[in-house]
């Protein structure tokens, strides 16, 4: 199992995928990860030419490369970056399409101290460029998935700043976001939550 | 001085940055690297709120990492992964802007050896579904700049993969692409060239 960079073991989304001979870490009982299923369905818009949508690979700065005879270079001391930008972009019917995906096992909320300012930041900056740019949140505890649009997002960040409210409850996300049930292929389908709030 | 992934000195675009101490290699004579002056120019946008576009980190895979006590996480050993897009992509005037940046050294013509299949696949598929895409092309020995919008570049590309030319003349380059002079701040705006290109 890897750990989160801050030393701490990774409940929540990991920036880090550690696969060794090709095989995946086992996820225990609650299933694909998060992100997982969001790169499940970015392949299936891929393989289907619906849009396409990337991870930004994690950010690191390489100190020292090993170059070993007959052997493809090996990595032997980097540092974790942090990003500048959200996790997700991409193209959708012309659009520039921009997010993050958030996981968090409460009930009843959303906690604000997974958002950092520099992703707010780059978020706001773009939604006023014209890029339709919004937040993946997923409830795992109750296997529910919502798009939160950033404009709406925005207001309870603002709250937040103003040492209000440290989270955005689940009946706001609700209301100002949209379910996004889970389907058989792909399992979190996102563009059509896109398609009809932004009728594109 | 790090060396490119298959084992040779990197003549070309490098896609390892490499800072000890926060300080950059030095790149001798010939000044600034082209990714350099790159990442200049959309530094320049960022901060004057003209676009936002940054260049992917370069992916890897992660094998093994060390977390000392009180010391930040440290990459012991991971591999260079290759990427399926392009280097650059962000948004500008609400529109998708996706871009490969090559050099060449030579005078007359650009060799078609210096793109990858995955890369014009990505194009293409971001070309159609209505994104802006180019290729900036760095001619460094006669220190000129230009971009060639993807439209006109597939032409060449598919006269390569019928084994015709292996390069496109400098001469075609000139007629299908537009020249990006230097200019002070910043030294490579491409994003005037796009403005003038596509009406935006």
């Amino acid at each position: 199992m890897v750990n989160y960079p801050n030393g701490k073991p990774s409940k929540s989304l990991d920036l880090v995928t550690n696969t060794i001979n090709n095989s995946k870490i086992e996820y225990g009982k609650r299933g694909m990860k998060f992100e997982d299923e969001i790169d499940n369905s970015n392949r299936y818009y891929l393989q289907n030419d619906l849009a396409i949508i990337h991870k930004k690979p994690t950010p690191i700065q390489i100190v020292k490369v090993d170059y070993p005879k007959r052997s493809k270079a090996v990595i032997k001391e980097a540092y974790f970056r942090r990003a500048s930008t959200t996790d997700y972009n991409g193209i959708y019917n012309g659009k520039y399409i921009d997010f993050e995906a958030k996981v968090t096992q409460n009930k009843t909320s959303f906690p604000l101290i997974n958002i950092h300012q520099h992703q707010v930041s780059h978020m706001h900056q773009v939604y006023r460029h014209g890029g339709i740019v919004f937040i993946l949140i997923c409830f795992s505890s109750l296997e529910e998935v919502y798009l939160l649009p950033f404009e709406n997002f925005y207001h309870y960040w603002q709250r937040y700043k103003d040492d209000e409210k440290k989270s955005i409850q689940l009946k706001e996300i609700k209301k100002d976001g949209i379910l996004i049930p889970y389907t058989y292929r792909p399992r979190i389908d996102y563009l059509k939550a896109i398609q009809s709030l932004y009728s594109i």
